[in-house]
This record gives C-alpha cells, sequence and structure tokens, in this order.
C-alpha cells in the first residue's frame, strides 16, 4: 500500500520547509506554491523548487495570484507602502500584512486536495512568531477546518494541519535540523532576492531564531544585526 | 453621509443580479467577477459587465483564476469531463460542481472588502436550488463568516450574506422582477455562448423557475424543454 498523499503550501521559506520535512515521514507530497506578486516571488519560487526537488516531489502546482496585489493593502505587494524595519516589540498588524492571504491560498490547497484525493493539507504557520498576523493564528485553521467540512463533497475527507503552530522559531530550525530539511535553499527576506537584508520582520524572526538555536544561519545576509532573544 | 459599502460577487447570472438588486438598495456596490477557465466565461464576464454598467458601479474587479481549471476536476472547466443533461432529481454532486470554488471566490472578496472597508459582503447563493453542491448551503456561509472574523484585522467588521439562499427561483425572479433587476441582461447557460442551451442544469433550474413564477425568461433558448414544478 502506497503512502497517504498531502498538499504542501510550500512559500520557499523556512516554516514550509520545516513542515514538508515532517510531512514526508508520512506522507506522498504534492508542493503548491503561489506567486502573489510580493517584491521577491521569482526568488521564493527559485527557493520553492529546491526544496520541491530535494524531496523529489512529482506533483507541483505553481498559482500566479496576481490580485493581491491588485487589491494591495501590503507593503509586501504594493510598491506604494513601505516595508518598515523590523519592530519585534510592536503588537500591532505590521504593513506586510497581506489582506486575508492565507484563506486565499487555503482555498486553492483544498481545491487541489479534493481533486488530488489528499487527506491532509501542512501549513508552515507559527502562531507566536507570527508577527501578528491574524490568519496565522491556531484558531483560525480550526474554523477554516469547519469551512472544509461544509464545502467539500459528503466524501472527501480533508484537513489542515499545522505542525508548527506552537513551535517557536528556534524550535522550528532545531526541528528541521535533526529531520534533515534543506535549510540552506529556503528564502525568507521580504525585501532582497540577491542576498537576505536582515532588517525586515521575516529577517529578523529568522535571525533571531537561529541566534536562539545557537545556530548559524547557512544564507547570505547584507546585515546581521544581533537581535534579543524573545 | 455617504451609504455603507460592499462587495458583490456577480458571475453574470440570474442568483447575483437579484442579489445586487436587493444590496443596490442600501450600498455603495464594488462589483467583483472571477473567471475561473469555466467554458462560457467571456459571455458572462460580458454579462457582469452590463449588470455593473446598469448599476453604475465605479469600482469594479474581474480576477483571472485559472488555476481552478488547472487543477480541473469539473465539467465546467475540464474538457475531458462532460456536462450531463439536467437531471432535477438527482441528489449526488453535479459533475459541474468545481472543488471548493466558492471558498476561493470569497477569499478574494473578503481581502478586497477588507481593503476597500466594506461592511458586508453579498453572494446570490441558492440553497434549495443549488443542485446539491456543498459549497452554496448556509451552514458552509456560517461556518466562513467564523473564518472571517478570525482571519481578519481586529477593526475590520466585514460578513457575508446571502439574501436569497432560503428562496426558491421562481420567487428569486419575482423579487427581480419588483426591484427593477435587468434580468434580461444575465447569462446562466453551462454550455453555449450565443444562445442558451435549455437543458444544462443551470438553464434547466432557471427555465423551471420563470414557468413557477408564470413569467416569460427575456433570454433566448435554442431548446424550451417544460420542466416539472418543484
Amino acid at each position: 500500500m502506497g503512502k497517504k498523499r498531502a498538499v504542501i503550501l510550500a512559500s520557499g521559506g523556512l516554516d514550509s520547509c520545516v513542515t514538508a520535512a515532517i510531512a514526508n515521514e508520512e506522507y506522498e507530497l504534492a508542493f503548491l506554491h503561489l506567486s502573489y506578486g510580493q517584491r521577491t516571488q521569482s526568488r521564493e519560487l527559485q527557493a520553492f523548487n529546491s526544496i520541491a526537488d530535494h524531496y523529489r516531489a512529482i506533483r507541483r502546482l505553481v498559482v500566479p495570484f496576481s490580485h493581491l496585489s491588485a487589491i494591495g493593502g501590503s507593503s509586501l505587494t504594493d510598491i506604494a507602502v513601505p516595508i518598515s524595519r523590523a519592530d519585534l516589540t510592536n503588537k500591532e498588524v505590521p504593513t506586510s500584512y497581506v489582506p486575508f492571504r492565507n484563506a486565499n491560498m487555503l482555498s486553492v490547497a483544498v481545491s487541489w486536495g479534493e481533486v488530488l484525493g489528499a487527506s491532509t493539507i501542512f501549513v508552515g504557520a507559527v502562531q507566536e512568531d507570527s508577527s501578528g498576523y491574524p490568519d496565522c493564528r491556531k484558531e483560525f485553521y480550526d474554523a477554516f477546518n469547519v469551512v472544509i467540512k461544509c464545502g467539500t463533497k459528503p466524501t472527501t475527507e480533508l484537513s489542515i494541519v499545522t505542525p508548527l503552530i506552537e513551535l517557536s522559531k528556534a524550535e522550528i530550525i532545531l526541528r528541521g535540523l535533526a529531520l534533515g530539511a534543506p535549510l540552506h535553499l529556503t528564502w525568507s527576506c521580504y525585501q532582497r532576492e540577491d542576498v537576505a537584508c536582515g532588517v525586515c520582520d521575516s529577517c529578523a524572526l529568522r535571525l533571531r531564531g537561529f541566534q536562539s538555536a545557537g545556530v548559524e544561519d547557512p544564507v547570505l545576509y547584507l546585515e546581521r544585526p544581533q537581535y534579543m532573544h524573545a
């Protein structure tokens, strides 16, 4: 009997890479990537493909999701909104929040998963380290699972799992290293595509995580500030 | 003080046209249309624009949603799956079901609505006449409203309303006529773009509705079978 099938939502970043490593233990993985007009989309797509290659994924789907940048409202997709320098003590929703982005992505994953006969959708969402994005919280995924149950065929048994949701970035990194996840292939920076900037929200969370874990980040940075441990 | 703002998900069909007529009484409408690779997409887009013109909508957004046809699994988007002749007594999910389509559409509507500062998203979903689609039921929309609450900014107050959900097609038609909805501009056929076929699920539900209401459908048909009243 073959492995069960799962869809993995893979941005090309650290969290989804470690999630793929976890999912790969038990599932045959179908890799899904959404390009939503974010500034670093070609670099993220390259990371996505390298990670999918690493896991020898036959099924992969890249969806151009240009409407999220047409809609705007985020510094990630709208050049008129500047990317703020990280402030990890700020509790407000940051400018990089893309309105309701994760629901858009999950919906595609469910559509594909239903057609593939997958049982599980893996998402690398992280609550604590999530920079205050409302759609990274556990309650959001719990609510989405109810929508899946109501909105798919009666014979479809499909649900989202978020194995990292309660972990810190340092724990995620250590988990990834233990599973042999190819962290050197990942891309997290919101701002640059050549070397990581080191100062956007995403770089700051990542660097702080590696610093807390006491491990060197294998990715190149323009600047490598020392962040306070959480 | 101006009118409150709402997003209307408008396919170009009868139900969303009547929903627009209802919403137009109280809201300034932003018209949203999704082209998901369905066979009749250019005819539906034409109907969408005619209806949006009728309501003098300044804000309109047309989103190309080609991934739903890439994913496949439906006779609406996949030429390999034939469109079945209507069987209005069949209780199974029909071949025209596009996996989790409505969640994909609602997610875009919420993203746009959040950026526009809208308070409401109007959707012309109909439970009884829905041909057995799981994502046309009231419980699906109730569950989605919970996801919106969890997944948007704390300051966002946005919810989906489905004013037709408990009406029959005949009641919808009569409601539309009472409000002066431009039913002659709508397009419902799943199969043809010149004249409506009269025999696909969507034509059958529409024709049966006009026949029950005792009103002549203003749209041209290739065939106009007499359907049994519900």
